[in-house]
């Protein structure tokens, strides 16, 4: 079983992400996670292209000489910004210089559709600040990280994992349109908005400029499709042991997710029975289906085609033209604190897609296969796919 | 902490449900649980009316005279047919008579869209027997009771769960109806279809009959509501811990769903940010939000605003004109063992899924309030809204 | 991995226990889990010698035919009381009888060594009812129940438990003696103390009928012994991944235990170093330990040699001539209840830690080696230990 | 609930540790934190006593000002040796100099005692390294830095840690003899083994000499005692809340821990009935107990009588004259690796044991009380205190 935790804070020294349970000889290789954290950042719209150096590095335990011991993997991603926020961010008491007096003013002006208020309510503060800066979609960087690994775990076993963007506002590529295969992940990251459809991409970079001169935002859906899985990941027996079921909440646990699919999903839900399903055909490959409305699963087990889940992200709440609040320590109307312009971070999340994904097969592989070493755990996959009847 | 299990098969001898972790205090009515186990099977569509006495409920532990004393709850619903199942899936090694024959033969036919060719892949079966028996939405019956239970704790805290049905294939409840409450539920269960809408659910009616007609059949979407929350379940702290990802988890390991949006979910990627979030006011109750586009939760926490989600069924997999299939007997082609006749389970999985918003809730509840009796859970609840500041 | 619950009270009308995450393919068979339920009846100095037909045993679900489906395993143990418990008991509001009123009033002197006193003050009651019939011993059957299915899973591994009883109050087996086998089970249960040693065994039963003389009660220790396990099972990397962590929780959870001890556990503690681990030898079979001071565990970890821990067990806390309390109801120095008249639970305790170390490696052998049948799971195994270098 | 995991390894970097669940609030002091650090490396008997500086201690998260805000805390303890281990221990694959050429040589003698064959063995590797590194005792910094942040937090609650050392190898404390309480805590770290009766540290330091001279190690057990818990900590109605298993688990998964005991543990096993129990008197200040022979837990509860657990170590296991072992390189017998010349580290255990039944207690806390702010956790204590009748 895979257990992971992140710590840290958006203004602090460093996040902080673990993994505990991953077998010895996975290749983790800094050159993989920082890829992975430099692909986080990729995406028209946002803000200011933010350089990759400020993600400090390390690897902190779990890996020798670019492969996992076993122990659990602890990873450290700096925050190149610490010096002017720390004071702010201190863990200690500290004397507040007057340099850092405005940005260590309480935050009294919720934003609209941040964890704000009600974390205000929840954990007793009069301020924002403790809430924003671990709700901050800047944590999922350590996710990415972890994320990393997995991915390198699942490819060790074959298993490949690739994310597209397939919506951003009303823009949204047309059905039908084929899948990206780990071969097209670089055309993919080129594309301004992540999106393997190049015209609906030059529409989606419409939208975006569109937006960004209205002083608004916009959301969007991505897909994260993984191919070669064995079937029978995850279990029909046990509701929260439903592949679907964990992969459902590792995507709609990533910030600013609200809604999830597995394969067609609601279009799923307006089509007839007979035009629903995904029939089995017998094949010199073995049993095999010609569609894949299901996206892969069936009976909350992976069935062997290419798994395909989406996650849809509302438009980012931080509106440059700012909505309107309470300031809680007046109690008059306000507008919302406002404090980055990014326009989209869709082609972002479905890079996070992506790790959570990765960490919840993973997870499901380590809990059909076991192994505590890479070798192991292959051995035991492969020996099960030999023993599938071939008919 | 709430730990729930089910147990049993579709057509064993009983199903067994236990829940871990409920205070004392809790009033667990027969009455209500027989009530639940009644409307889930509610629906315009199903093959037969099955009548509710085929659900012998018995209450094995954690309840005295009416309400829980803080064990473990453990509930078993009878399966009135076991009678002419006992051979055929008796626990232990039988004589199997010529009577049971028939149903005895191995399952060797698996059906497009269940768990039955992937189960018997992943469990090393050359029947689908196995499988199927536990994969089938009767095992929901099990969820409905508990959830039975977890409703029961809720209310005692002035926390209600209403569900209703949002569409059946195409046919869907336009934007901005009102939403029942649970002063509605009554109307709502004598509605065919748990439509709150009597326009659309004519025409849900209808699109039934159609499909009946034509030997196919129906997918939709169910809404379930939650009101009277208190702000601040979940947390935005941890990915796992985000109350929305519980509620996918929870919604998306019920079988058959193939998506789930919190709030107006999928819809909401369409939208900017200016028209995306629920702006705060001050008004005499406190600051409200005057919309509910987010659901229910920000940060992954609820506000206390009603909860809504919103969970999409697939048709149901055994279609009356069969899919096509290979019999993993021969490998010769085949059409898929058909074993009932419903048309659309859309208001039954609605019942479902108040029982699976329940349970989540239940837990979220006591993560944050504790508590080892109803009293002391209420108090604290209570003591921790007073602590709210007024402005 | 595995999870297992238990529910019901004593005097319920029966005891329910789930066991999930059981592969498909395990032997399950009735007359196995009736003999564990009979042999933990055993023991000289029980009050009277319970027959065994008072354990209803019922499969309620995850077997078929006598054999696992990977479905989770549901077990009810009726209780043949019940009929005179069942106004007292009854889970809905009833009338209670005459005959029915005096078992049913409150219970206000709680037993000293007993749960009831705190448990009425946890869970907010004025009788120790609701308390005393979740923490009676009689729970155990359930896990006894479940640990015979444990043990049929682990006996296809080749991996055997064996208990036996070290001492009965200040009786003890001397140092040095042989380790029964399992081949030595029989011998055990026949013996009115299962101890493996006859000469301390004449003692314990007059240390027990010394006690039961005056009117007291006796505690005493038990080993569990597992032979056959691979090495590596559990885990040096974090805490509660260690085996003996594991083991410890687990034999501390039972009913009236106070002290576990992995191999010489305290004894270890007072020698040197020199003289308190196992030295390591290549011999013909692989390197090997000529001593097992250890109990078979090292970092955590299985080593491979047998597994031997050791619980202790307060003497019983309902003391025939009673202890002294208070009635909660008067605040008045009162003499605790007393309902039963058992001089020595050791014995039984004994059968009830084998099932919780069979439970514990269960999970811990499918944690290492996956698999979702026994084909698989003994598979993986047997290829890990080809694996590991002769040398 | 708490989630807590350490990551690292003896001579990587650092350390990390992460806990999950705190409410904000508490306070979190860099000093309290070193100071515990600092007196783990307490004791007689430590090879070269080191020097604090060489723990570099940074917070990464969860606490701004001296007080957490409810994320998560991530605590980093640098390694100051790492200059000279980054070569040999370093994450990537580097070149390693003439310098690191020692250092970096397999270790293929696997040492009695300890984690090295076995784990080699369950990992897959031919060196010993990547497991010692792993499972050496340094890990359990990382737990002290937890236990001081959990002390801390139960502090603000009024419950008190403390833990004494009671016996080392032969040598023990006479029972009878006072228990410590915080106020001692001075006295206790300034004695050479942590002993709190001056007569038997005496003998203690005798016993080491003596050990010293002939080269070997020492074990022995330590106490851990908690004041002014509330009654009802932990919970009978299912094993693995027993308050008793989570402190056995706990203390059990300490290096080199062998055996636990609650309350007199062991000892309670050879007496009788009449005598093992604590009989409940009615006294101004409600229902109290004289004794505490049970160590303040009856039903797997907290009673609210001082808690008392004990845990006894082995001795140290890298024995400077080294233990017989078997090359694994070459299948010829050698003497074990030894790395190090303590004698005996009971005094650190003590240390760590506070941590870890801190770290239980602290959750065991949040799991009745709930509570995301200190003051909501401590309000909801009080009144469930209130609410106990006086009678």
């Amino acid at each position: 079983m895979l257990r992971w935790l992140t710590a840290g804070e958006s203004h602090g020294p460093e996040l902080i992400a673990v993994l505990e349970g991953l077998p010895a000889g996975v290749p983790v290789l800094m050159d993989d996670i920082q890829g992975d954290l430099a692909r986080r950042k990729l995406g028209y719209g946002r803000g200011s292209r933010m350089k990759f150096e400020q993600d400090e590095l390390h690897i902190s335990g779990g890996v020798i000489h670019g492969r996992s011991i076993g122990s659990p993997i602890a990873i450290r991603v700096g925050n190149t910004e610490w010096p002017k926020w720390q004071e702010v961010m201190n863990s200690q008491p500290v004397e507040i210089s007057d340099a850092s007096r405005g940005r260590s003013a309480a935050l009294t002006r919720p934003r609209p559709g941040h964890a704000d208020l009600v974390g205000m309510q929840k954990y007793g503060f009069d301020s924002a600040r403790p809430i924003l800066e671990r709700a901050s979609a800047r944590e999922t960087a350590a996710r990415v990280a972890l994320g990393a690994v997995a991915k390198s775990f699942l490819a060790e076993l074959g298993i490949e994992i690739v994310s597209h963007t397939l919506s951003i506002g009303p823009v949204r590529v047309p059905e039908g349109r084929p899948y990206p295969t780990l071969a097209d992940v670089d055309t993919l990251d080129a594309d301004p908005l992540r999106c393997f459809d190049p015209e609906t991409s030059a529409k989606m970079v419409e939208e975006v400029e569109a937006a960004k001169k209205d002083g608004d935002t916009l959301g969007g859906i991505v897909e994260v499709l993984a191919y070669n899985l064995p079937p029978g990941l995850g279990s029909h027996v046990q509701w929260d042991r439903k592949l679907d079921a964990q992969l459902a909440a590792a995507l709609m646990g990533i910030q600013a997710i609200k809604g999830v699919e597995i394969g067609d999903g609601f279009l799923t839900t307006t089509r007839r029975g007979s035009e629903a399903h995904d029939a089995l055909y017998q094949t010199d490959r073995g049993i095999q289906r010609e569609t894949d409305r299901a996206g892969g699963t069936e009976g909350g087990m992976s069935t062997g085609t290419v798994l395909r889940v989406r996650a849809g992200m509302k438009p980012i709440a931080t509106v440059p033209r700012a909505l309107p609040t309470v300031d809680v320590a007046t109690g008059e109307a306000a507008n919302a604190h406002h404090q980055r312009s990014d326009v989209c971070a869709v082609p972002a999340a479905g890079v996070v897609a992506e790790a959570m994904v990765a960490l919840v097969l993973a997870n499901s592989v380590l809990e059909k296969f076991g192994g505590d070493s890479i070798d192991e755990t292959s051995r035991n996959l492969q020996n099960y796919l030999d023993s599938i009847p071939d008919l």
